[in-house]
Protein backbone atom coordinates (compact mmCIF):
# COMPACT_ATOMS: atom_id res chain seq x y z
CA UNK A 1 0.00 0.00 0.00
CA UNK A 2 2.75 2.38 0.84
CA UNK A 3 4.35 1.51 -2.63
CA UNK A 4 1.06 3.17 -3.86
CA UNK A 5 0.08 5.70 -1.81
CA UNK A 6 3.47 7.64 -1.43
CA UNK A 7 3.45 8.27 -5.00
CA UNK A 8 -0.13 9.54 -5.28
CA UNK A 9 0.36 11.90 -2.07
CA UNK A 10 3.08 13.01 -4.28
CA UNK A 11 0.85 13.72 -6.99
CA UNK A 12 -1.73 14.86 -5.04
CA UNK A 13 0.25 17.67 -2.57
CA UNK A 14 1.57 19.72 -6.13
CA UNK A 15 -2.09 20.22 -7.54
CA UNK A 16 -3.43 21.35 -4.39
CA UNK A 17 -0.90 23.95 -3.92
CA UNK A 18 -1.41 24.64 -7.80
CA UNK A 19 -5.24 25.20 -7.08
CA UNK A 20 -4.55 27.03 -3.83
CA UNK A 21 -2.50 29.25 -6.23
CA UNK A 22 -4.98 29.65 -9.02
CA UNK A 23 -7.57 30.24 -6.30
CA UNK A 24 -6.14 32.95 -5.00
CA UNK A 25 -5.27 34.33 -8.70
CA UNK A 26 -9.14 34.43 -9.02
CA UNK A 27 -9.85 36.46 -5.95
CA UNK A 28 -7.06 38.83 -6.60
CA UNK A 29 -8.34 39.41 -9.79
CA UNK A 30 -11.89 39.53 -8.70
CA UNK A 31 -10.62 42.01 -5.80
CA UNK A 32 -8.92 44.14 -8.54
CA UNK A 33 -12.16 44.26 -10.75
CA UNK A 34 -13.73 45.58 -8.03
CA UNK A 35 -11.88 47.90 -7.43
CA UNK A 36 -11.37 49.09 -11.27
CA UNK A 37 -15.54 49.49 -11.37
CA UNK A 38 -16.62 50.91 -7.69
CA UNK A 39 -12.90 52.62 -6.11
CA UNK A 40 -10.93 50.81 -2.88
CA UNK A 41 -13.62 51.50 -0.70
CA UNK A 42 -15.97 49.12 -2.11
CA UNK A 43 -13.35 46.43 -1.63
CA UNK A 44 -14.62 44.45 1.79
CA UNK A 45 -13.52 41.13 2.65
CA UNK A 46 -17.82 40.51 2.07
CA UNK A 47 -17.69 42.00 -1.31
CA UNK A 48 -15.25 39.93 -2.90
CA UNK A 49 -16.41 36.63 -1.42
CA UNK A 50 -19.87 37.74 -3.28
CA UNK A 51 -18.16 38.91 -5.84
CA UNK A 52 -15.66 35.69 -6.27
CA UNK A 53 -18.75 33.32 -5.29
CA UNK A 54 -16.82 32.03 -2.31
CA UNK A 55 -17.33 32.11 1.54
CA UNK A 56 -16.44 34.74 3.77
CA UNK A 57 -13.85 32.14 5.88
CA UNK A 58 -12.26 31.55 2.41
CA UNK A 59 -11.33 34.92 1.56
CA UNK A 60 -10.06 35.17 5.52
CA UNK A 61 -8.17 32.27 5.35
CA UNK A 62 -6.43 33.64 1.90
CA UNK A 63 -5.45 36.97 3.17
CA UNK A 64 -6.08 37.05 6.92
CA UNK A 65 -7.75 40.30 6.92
CA UNK A 66 -8.13 43.35 4.35
CA UNK A 67 -5.27 44.80 4.67
CA UNK A 68 -3.45 41.52 3.99
CA UNK A 69 -5.66 41.62 1.11
CA UNK A 70 -4.41 45.50 0.35
CA UNK A 71 -0.71 44.21 0.55
CA UNK A 72 -1.69 41.06 -1.52
CA UNK A 73 -3.43 42.92 -4.16
CA UNK A 74 -0.81 45.77 -4.70
CA UNK A 75 1.82 43.26 -4.98
CA UNK A 76 -0.61 41.62 -7.70
CA UNK A 77 -0.92 44.81 -9.50
CA UNK A 78 2.90 45.81 -9.35
CA UNK A 79 3.33 41.95 -10.82
CA UNK A 80 0.97 42.39 -13.98
CA UNK A 81 2.91 45.72 -14.53
CA UNK A 82 6.61 44.60 -14.13
CA UNK A 83 5.30 41.50 -16.59
CA UNK A 84 4.19 43.51 -18.78
CA UNK A 85 7.24 45.64 -19.19
CA UNK A 86 9.61 43.35 -19.46
CA UNK A 87 7.62 40.18 -20.98
CA UNK A 88 4.52 41.32 -22.66
CA UNK A 89 3.90 42.88 -26.29
CA UNK A 90 5.80 45.79 -27.44
CA UNK A 91 5.42 49.13 -27.10
CA UNK A 92 5.28 48.42 -23.54
CA UNK A 93 7.13 45.28 -23.75
CA UNK A 94 10.24 44.23 -25.63
CA UNK A 95 10.46 44.85 -29.64
CA UNK A 96 9.57 48.92 -29.78
CA UNK A 97 12.19 51.61 -29.92
CA UNK A 98 12.91 52.44 -26.16
CA UNK A 99 11.58 56.15 -26.74
CA UNK A 100 7.92 54.27 -27.65
CA UNK A 101 8.52 51.89 -24.40
CA UNK A 102 9.01 54.43 -22.06
CA UNK A 103 6.05 56.18 -23.57
CA UNK A 104 3.88 53.38 -23.05
CA UNK A 105 5.55 52.71 -19.82
CA UNK A 106 4.43 55.86 -18.66
CA UNK A 107 0.51 55.63 -19.51
CA UNK A 108 0.59 51.79 -18.33
CA UNK A 109 1.37 53.58 -14.64
CA UNK A 110 -0.79 55.95 -15.45
CA UNK A 111 -3.97 53.76 -15.67
CA UNK A 112 -3.04 51.70 -13.02
CA UNK A 113 -2.64 54.73 -10.73
CA UNK A 114 -6.22 56.52 -11.97
CA UNK A 115 -7.96 52.63 -10.58
CA UNK A 116 -5.78 51.63 -8.35
CA UNK A 117 -3.70 54.87 -6.78
CA UNK A 118 -4.87 54.60 -3.26
CA UNK A 119 -3.06 51.74 -2.94
CA UNK A 120 0.02 52.57 -4.51
CA UNK A 121 -0.33 56.08 -2.37
CA UNK A 122 -0.17 54.03 0.69
CA UNK A 123 2.24 52.00 -0.21
CA UNK A 124 4.63 55.42 -1.43
CA UNK A 125 3.87 56.93 2.60
CA UNK A 126 4.32 53.03 4.01
CA UNK A 127 7.33 52.62 2.74
CA UNK A 128 8.41 56.04 4.35
CA UNK A 129 12.20 56.88 3.64
CA UNK A 130 12.88 53.31 2.39
CA UNK A 131 10.46 53.98 -0.88
CA UNK A 132 13.63 54.08 -3.01
CA UNK A 133 15.45 51.27 -2.21
CA UNK A 134 12.47 48.69 -2.15
CA UNK A 135 12.44 46.37 -4.51
CA UNK A 136 9.68 47.84 -6.45
CA UNK A 137 11.03 51.11 -6.89
CA UNK A 138 14.26 49.43 -7.62
CA UNK A 139 12.62 46.97 -10.40
CA UNK A 140 11.43 50.21 -12.05
CA UNK A 141 14.24 52.16 -11.80
CA UNK A 142 16.73 49.25 -13.48
CA UNK A 143 14.11 49.08 -16.33
CA UNK A 144 13.87 52.64 -17.43
CA UNK A 145 17.83 53.11 -16.90
CA UNK A 146 18.04 50.08 -19.55
CA UNK A 147 15.95 51.68 -21.93
CA UNK A 148 17.41 55.86 -21.60
CA UNK A 149 20.63 53.66 -21.76
CA UNK A 150 19.40 51.51 -25.20
CA UNK A 151 18.31 55.03 -26.31
CA UNK A 152 21.91 56.05 -25.66
CA UNK A 153 20.67 59.22 -23.47
CA UNK A 154 23.73 61.67 -21.96
CA UNK A 155 23.88 61.92 -18.87
CA UNK A 156 23.86 60.84 -15.23
CA UNK A 157 21.46 57.59 -15.99
CA UNK A 158 20.58 56.56 -12.82
CA UNK A 159 19.62 60.04 -11.24
CA UNK A 160 17.40 60.98 -14.97
CA UNK A 161 15.64 57.50 -13.84
CA UNK A 162 14.80 58.81 -10.67
CA UNK A 163 13.44 62.19 -12.41
CA UNK A 164 11.40 60.53 -15.14
CA UNK A 165 10.08 58.24 -12.19
CA UNK A 166 9.32 60.91 -9.75
CA UNK A 167 7.10 62.19 -11.99
CA UNK A 168 4.95 59.06 -11.91
CA UNK A 169 4.59 59.10 -8.52
CA UNK A 170 1.03 57.93 -7.52
CA UNK A 171 0.15 61.18 -4.67
CA UNK A 172 1.69 63.75 -7.25
CA UNK A 173 -0.89 61.78 -9.91
CA UNK A 174 -4.01 61.71 -7.95
CA UNK A 175 -3.03 65.29 -7.28
CA UNK A 176 -3.44 66.03 -10.57
CA UNK A 177 -6.28 64.14 -11.86
CA UNK A 178 -8.22 64.72 -8.11
CA UNK A 179 -7.21 68.16 -7.30
CA UNK A 180 -6.11 69.69 -10.31
CA UNK A 181 -8.79 68.14 -12.56
CA UNK A 182 -6.10 67.01 -15.50
CA UNK A 183 -7.56 63.59 -17.14
CA UNK A 184 -4.97 60.11 -17.49
CA UNK A 185 -4.80 61.25 -21.40
CA UNK A 186 -3.24 64.66 -20.09
CA UNK A 187 -1.26 63.49 -17.91
CA UNK A 188 0.14 61.04 -20.02
CA UNK A 189 0.46 63.52 -22.92
CA UNK A 190 2.39 65.55 -20.66
CA UNK A 191 4.79 62.44 -19.49
CA UNK A 192 5.26 61.95 -23.45
CA UNK A 193 6.43 65.57 -23.79
CA UNK A 194 8.92 64.75 -20.54
CA UNK A 195 10.12 61.71 -21.88
CA UNK A 196 10.76 63.00 -25.68
CA UNK A 197 12.74 66.07 -23.82
CA UNK A 198 14.49 63.96 -21.40
CA UNK A 199 16.01 61.47 -23.96
CA UNK A 200 18.12 63.35 -25.78
CA UNK A 201 20.60 61.26 -27.73
CA UNK A 202 24.05 61.67 -26.85
CA UNK A 203 25.58 64.08 -29.36
CA UNK A 204 28.54 63.07 -31.65
CA UNK A 205 31.09 65.40 -29.27
CA UNK A 206 30.17 64.70 -26.33
CA UNK B 1 0.13 110.96 34.05
CA UNK B 2 -2.05 109.39 31.77
CA UNK B 3 -1.65 111.44 29.10
CA UNK B 4 2.11 110.81 29.65
CA UNK B 5 1.94 107.37 30.22
CA UNK B 6 -0.81 106.30 27.08
CA UNK B 7 1.97 107.17 24.27
CA UNK B 8 4.52 105.72 26.27
CA UNK B 9 2.73 102.10 26.86
CA UNK B 10 1.83 102.86 23.27
CA UNK B 11 5.48 103.25 22.06
CA UNK B 12 6.81 100.18 24.15
CA UNK B 13 4.42 97.62 22.74
CA UNK B 14 5.56 97.33 19.43
CA UNK B 15 9.25 98.02 20.73
CA UNK B 16 8.86 94.41 23.02
CA UNK B 17 7.11 92.90 19.84
CA UNK B 18 9.94 93.93 17.81
CA UNK B 19 12.60 92.39 20.48
CA UNK B 20 10.48 89.29 20.22
CA UNK B 21 10.59 88.66 16.51
CA UNK B 22 14.20 90.08 16.62
CA UNK B 23 15.06 87.19 19.32
CA UNK B 24 13.08 84.51 17.59
CA UNK B 25 14.96 85.44 14.61
CA UNK B 26 18.12 85.18 16.45
CA UNK B 27 16.84 81.61 17.90
CA UNK B 28 16.03 80.22 14.60
CA UNK B 29 19.24 81.55 13.08
CA UNK B 30 21.32 79.64 15.98
CA UNK B 31 19.30 76.30 15.31
CA UNK B 32 19.84 76.88 11.68
CA UNK B 33 23.83 76.38 12.38
CA UNK B 34 23.50 73.84 14.91
CA UNK B 35 21.54 71.86 12.19
CA UNK B 36 24.01 72.76 9.61
CA UNK B 37 27.45 71.73 11.72
CA UNK B 38 26.03 68.63 13.26
CA UNK B 39 22.96 67.55 11.67
CA UNK B 40 19.33 67.89 12.94
CA UNK B 41 19.96 64.75 16.01
CA UNK B 42 22.23 67.21 17.66
CA UNK B 43 19.25 70.38 17.64
CA UNK B 44 17.70 69.98 21.53
CA UNK B 45 16.41 72.83 23.62
CA UNK B 46 19.39 72.48 25.61
CA UNK B 47 21.67 73.05 22.91
CA UNK B 48 19.92 76.04 21.26
CA UNK B 49 19.73 77.81 24.31
CA UNK B 50 23.72 77.17 25.08
CA UNK B 51 24.15 78.33 21.91
CA UNK B 52 22.23 81.39 21.63
CA UNK B 53 23.37 82.26 25.13
CA UNK B 54 19.86 82.66 26.21
CA UNK B 55 18.29 80.49 29.04
CA UNK B 56 16.72 76.62 28.51
CA UNK B 57 12.99 78.26 29.84
CA UNK B 58 13.20 80.90 26.57
CA UNK B 59 13.51 78.19 24.69
CA UNK B 60 10.79 76.48 25.69
CA UNK B 61 8.45 79.88 26.02
CA UNK B 62 9.28 80.28 21.84
CA UNK B 63 8.71 77.24 20.35
CA UNK B 64 6.99 75.10 22.88
CA UNK B 65 8.62 71.84 22.30
CA UNK B 66 11.43 70.44 19.96
CA UNK B 67 8.94 69.67 17.36
CA UNK B 68 7.54 73.20 17.32
CA UNK B 69 10.85 74.29 16.67
CA UNK B 70 11.20 71.74 13.54
CA UNK B 71 8.03 73.34 12.32
CA UNK B 72 9.50 77.03 13.22
CA UNK B 73 12.78 76.21 11.90
CA UNK B 74 11.20 74.25 8.29
CA UNK B 75 9.35 77.46 8.14
CA UNK B 76 12.43 79.31 9.00
CA UNK B 77 13.82 78.07 6.46
CA UNK B 78 11.53 77.66 3.81
CA UNK B 79 11.10 81.67 4.01
CA UNK B 80 14.71 82.41 3.77
CA UNK B 81 14.12 80.55 0.35
CA UNK B 82 11.41 81.81 -1.17
CA UNK B 83 13.23 85.29 -0.38
CA UNK B 84 16.04 84.22 -2.19
CA UNK B 85 14.13 83.02 -5.38
CA UNK B 86 11.60 85.83 -5.35
CA UNK B 87 13.17 89.43 -4.43
CA UNK B 88 17.57 88.12 -3.98
CA UNK B 89 20.20 88.42 -6.14
CA UNK B 90 20.43 87.24 -9.62
CA UNK B 91 20.94 84.15 -10.58
CA UNK B 92 18.18 83.04 -8.01
CA UNK B 93 16.47 85.82 -8.00
CA UNK B 94 14.93 88.29 -10.40
CA UNK B 95 17.89 89.42 -13.21
CA UNK B 96 18.98 86.53 -14.62
CA UNK B 97 17.15 84.49 -18.31
CA UNK B 98 14.44 82.28 -17.00
CA UNK B 99 16.94 78.63 -17.61
CA UNK B 100 20.02 80.47 -15.16
CA UNK B 101 16.81 80.94 -12.19
CA UNK B 102 15.41 77.43 -12.90
CA UNK B 103 19.00 76.01 -12.05
CA UNK B 104 19.67 78.26 -9.39
CA UNK B 105 16.24 77.15 -7.99
CA UNK B 106 17.48 74.03 -8.23
CA UNK B 107 20.89 74.05 -6.90
CA UNK B 108 19.95 76.31 -3.81
CA UNK B 109 17.04 73.56 -2.82
CA UNK B 110 19.73 70.92 -2.98
CA UNK B 111 21.39 72.94 -0.99
CA UNK B 112 18.78 73.33 1.84
CA UNK B 113 17.63 69.54 1.35
CA UNK B 114 21.62 68.79 2.34
CA UNK B 115 21.51 70.42 5.43
CA UNK B 116 17.81 70.27 6.96
CA UNK B 117 16.58 67.32 4.42
CA UNK B 118 15.03 65.72 7.69
CA UNK B 119 13.02 68.80 8.00
CA UNK B 120 11.74 68.39 4.61
CA UNK B 121 11.39 65.18 5.00
CA UNK B 122 9.45 64.78 7.46
CA UNK B 123 7.03 67.80 6.09
CA UNK B 124 6.75 65.74 2.87
CA UNK B 125 5.44 62.75 4.66
CA UNK B 126 3.69 64.39 7.50
CA UNK B 127 0.94 66.09 4.96
CA UNK B 128 0.50 62.98 3.24
CA UNK B 129 -1.69 63.34 0.27
CA UNK B 130 -2.28 66.77 1.31
CA UNK B 131 1.74 67.49 0.01
CA UNK B 132 0.33 69.18 -3.26
CA UNK B 133 -2.32 71.24 -1.69
CA UNK B 134 -0.24 73.37 0.59
CA UNK B 135 1.22 76.71 0.18
CA UNK B 136 4.94 75.99 0.72
CA UNK B 137 4.75 73.72 -2.86
CA UNK B 138 2.04 76.31 -4.20
CA UNK B 139 4.83 78.75 -3.93
CA UNK B 140 7.65 76.53 -5.86
CA UNK B 141 5.46 75.64 -8.04
CA UNK B 142 3.90 78.94 -9.19
CA UNK B 143 7.47 80.05 -9.35
CA UNK B 144 8.67 77.09 -11.80
CA UNK B 145 5.76 78.19 -13.74
CA UNK B 146 6.30 81.37 -13.91
CA UNK B 147 9.90 80.68 -15.27
CA UNK B 148 9.02 78.18 -17.62
CA UNK B 149 6.22 80.60 -19.28
CA UNK B 150 8.99 83.56 -19.13
CA UNK B 151 10.95 80.60 -21.35
CA UNK B 152 7.85 80.39 -23.37
CA UNK B 153 8.21 76.43 -22.85
CA UNK B 154 5.41 74.33 -25.27
CA UNK B 155 3.26 71.84 -22.78
CA UNK B 156 1.34 72.14 -20.08
CA UNK B 157 3.31 74.22 -18.15
CA UNK B 158 2.06 73.18 -14.60
CA UNK B 159 2.29 69.57 -15.12
CA UNK B 160 5.90 70.36 -15.93
CA UNK B 161 6.60 72.22 -13.39
CA UNK B 162 5.55 69.52 -11.16
CA UNK B 163 7.41 67.36 -12.92
CA UNK B 164 10.69 69.16 -12.33
CA UNK B 165 9.27 69.58 -8.65
CA UNK B 166 9.55 66.18 -8.51
CA UNK B 167 12.79 65.73 -8.73
CA UNK B 168 13.76 67.98 -6.14
CA UNK B 169 11.60 65.85 -3.64
CA UNK B 170 13.75 65.76 -0.40
CA UNK B 171 13.38 61.87 0.59
CA UNK B 172 14.78 61.42 -3.24
CA UNK B 173 17.50 63.15 -2.88
CA UNK B 174 18.59 62.21 0.52
CA UNK B 175 18.38 58.88 -1.17
CA UNK B 176 20.68 59.68 -3.63
CA UNK B 177 23.29 61.29 -1.47
CA UNK B 178 23.24 59.06 1.36
CA UNK B 179 22.09 55.55 -0.06
CA UNK B 180 23.76 56.35 -3.69
CA UNK B 181 26.06 58.34 -2.61
CA UNK B 182 26.16 61.12 -5.15
CA UNK B 183 27.56 64.60 -4.35
CA UNK B 184 25.48 67.79 -4.34
CA UNK B 185 27.05 68.50 -7.24
CA UNK B 186 26.19 65.73 -9.10
CA UNK B 187 22.93 65.86 -8.37
CA UNK B 188 22.79 69.51 -9.33
CA UNK B 189 24.60 69.35 -12.36
CA UNK B 190 21.61 66.39 -13.38
CA UNK B 191 18.81 68.93 -11.91
CA UNK B 192 20.58 71.33 -14.76
CA UNK B 193 21.04 68.66 -17.87
CA UNK B 194 16.93 67.77 -16.90
CA UNK B 195 16.06 71.69 -16.46
CA UNK B 196 18.13 72.56 -19.91
CA UNK B 197 15.98 69.55 -22.16
CA UNK B 198 12.53 70.15 -20.50
CA UNK B 199 12.86 74.25 -21.21
CA UNK B 200 12.72 73.71 -25.13
CA UNK B 201 11.30 76.32 -26.55
CA UNK B 202 7.67 76.48 -28.49
CA UNK B 203 8.98 76.03 -31.91
CA UNK B 204 8.07 78.33 -34.41
CA UNK B 205 5.26 75.95 -36.14
CA UNK B 206 3.43 74.67 -32.40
Amino acid sequence: MLGVGAPLLGSIEPTERADAARNRQLLLDAAQELVREHGVDSLTMDALAKRAGVGKGTVFRRFGSRAGLMVALLDHSEHKYQHGFMFGPPPLGPGAPPVDRLIAFGRARLLDIEVEGDLYRAAENGEAGDRYSGPPYMLLKAHVSMLLREADVAGEVPLLADGLLADLGAALVMHQMHALGYSREQIGDNWEAFVRRVVTPRSPVE
